[in-house]
């Protein structure tokens, strides 16, 4: 076995403490990262508090993981000691399903594996990022290139990919009018996708405070959404809408604001359901669709187009003992955007 | 003014009772219409009772109006007396906006005026086709093939192209399965559209005993839905659900039903909002979508089409004066599959 440490949170109610485990042996096809860097996500908290669905514990959670492969197994093709390399979200999928086929190993039917919090193969519980190394199979290890810098590369993983996919599967770009909704970890990736891809861009957030630092990221507009004169001269705006927000929030509002045929797309999830007034959709033929990450080829297709066009997450470099206090900074809205464990602190 | 008489609520409690009117004068650009036949739409029984929104009293419903022209103004070039006229949910829009530019003239980002309970250009209130006769601009009017029988095409004004056009939208056909969500007037309708398009056709419905009308009607398959076993066996597998609803159901359960990328349209208005949850629409890149009956020369390209495919609505026909009776048995599902007033009894 593989010898790994991290931290865990022992049960939902359990702060996260150091904890040492292991991880399987490294396989023919498998890969040993030592993780350098890992992403902190909103959907970490969410799942260690058993916000979604009943969690396995110990919970290991990160799965924005950048690290440096330390050895490779027999078969490992596209991986060397020393490369930069990357895990998601995913670690594992059927591979023979229609979605894996296509590679929408996201959506496999037969049901991925996640990061952490989920179980593989082998029966076993995955751990995630929040922990000195992992075993991965190298088709689900990703390549970063050395342009990009490791920290702020992590957020990519899922951050990056989740607001990257959608944006690309609707084909939003030049001529676009995008909105952004929600200026988080997810929502500032998506101001500089958005940009990039050549839309324009407006970002609607409950706090005009934000304003400036929205423009700083590109954003051509922004609508403050609690001021009931900014959100009438929106309405009939947007032909998307992207949806980052993970809390409850007035969707027939935001619906409002879509022109004919737009498309508001979620990729936040609130616990509780979305309330969509038909009304909202039949007039003007408008749609609510979701949207969960990123295949592996797109992920890698992301991580590419990041290296050229040098794009990378804002973060903040914490120690892993700060992470409680990253946590209830993070429930406030107050990080710029991501934190990142810097995980030489461990 | 044109005298008519009809049978119109007073207020929201009322009754539906003779009364009569006048209509405007036929302007240069106007037809006059001596309605045969209108169909009996769930949302004329919404309407006379303020379900979605305050009404304008004393109300005339009716938007499934089939009848012969009388007279035309002195501008019309596409009607004269004696051709079969129709007239759906809209008179008048306003021509000018890009959606009436596209021929989306029911999103008409002015406000399209309704056929009844709306209010025309002249701020009057505009009366349906429970009536003798209606004026109606000719570029509003559409023409009926004499090929098909006149009672049973009047459903197609709004059932017929409620359906068709989201059919047509979204490229329902061959290679497509298609799920239709109730089998009331739009529901009977979309099974006929979308197996004359060459879709695998299910219908899903809480009724066990309606699965031989179903087939009937040309569905290929039938499940239902209060049956787990069954939902069990459907899940992940329809491109399109074709919701014709318009009381409150379970929205999770149907999207689960969808494939990766399927698509759920209501065409269907519930007065209380949709519930769904984030995770129905991510885990498979879902989409719930709204559709509002079709524009004019939709509409026209529609009634062609079912000329062309002997393709009209199975109708009971009936005395205005049983009108409440009808809606009562509509309430309960009890018509296959709608009412049509036959006007010769006002």
């Amino acid at each position: 076995m593989t010898p790994s440490k991290g931290y865990a949170a022992q049960n939902e109610t359990a702060d996260l403490a150091p904890w040492t485990f292991e991880r399987r042996e490294v396989g023919a096809h498998d890969i040993l990262i030592d993780i350098k860097y890992c992403g902190v996500c909103h959907s970490d908290l969410h799942q260690i508090r058993n916000d979604w669905f009943p969690g396995i514990f110990p919970m290991v959670p990160g799965h924005e993981i950048v690290g440096i492969v330390s050895s490779v197994g027999a078969h490992v093709k596209g991986f060397k000691a020393g490369d930069i390399a990357a895990v998601g979200c995913l670690v594992d999928s059927c591979k023979t399903c229609s979605n894996c086929h296509d590679g929408l190993e996201q959506y496999c039917l037969n049901g991925s594996v996640g990061t952490y919090n989920g179980k593989g193969k082998d029966g076993l519980p995955t751990y995630g990022g929040y922990s000195s190394n992992i075993v991965v199979r190298e088709d689900f290890a990703l390549h970063v290139s050395d342009k990009l810098p490791m920290a702020a590369a992590a957020p990519l993983l899922c951050a990056g990919i989740t607001t990257y996919s959608p944006l690309r599967h609707w084909k939003v770009g030049k001529g676009h009018k995008l909105a952004v909704l929600g200026l988080g970890g997810l929502g500032h990736m998506a101001v500089k996708f958005g940009v990039a891809f050549g839309a324009e861009v407006t970002v609607l957030s409950t706090s005009p405070n934000k304003e400036a630092a929205a423009r700083a990221l590109g954003a051509h507009h922004f609508v403050v959404t609690t001021d009931p004169a900014q959100v009438a001269a929106a309405r009939g705006t947007f032909d998307f809408i992207l949806d980052t927000v993970s809390a409850e929030h007035n969707m027939a509002m935001y619906l409002g604001m879509l022109r004919t045929n737009g498309t508001h797309i979620c990729v936040g999830a609130p616990s509780t359901p979305h309330q969509i007034p038909a009304f909202s959709l039949l007039g003007g033929r408008k749609s609510v669709a979701g949207s969960g990450i990123g295949g592996i080829a797109e992920t890698q297709e992301m991580l590419d187009y990041c290296a050229e066009h040098n794009i990378v997450a804002d973060i903040e470099l914490i120690d892993i003992k700060d992470i409680h206090t990253a946590y209830e900074r993070m429930l406030k809205g107050d990080v710029r955007y991501r934190f990142v464990i810097d995980m030489a602190t461990l």
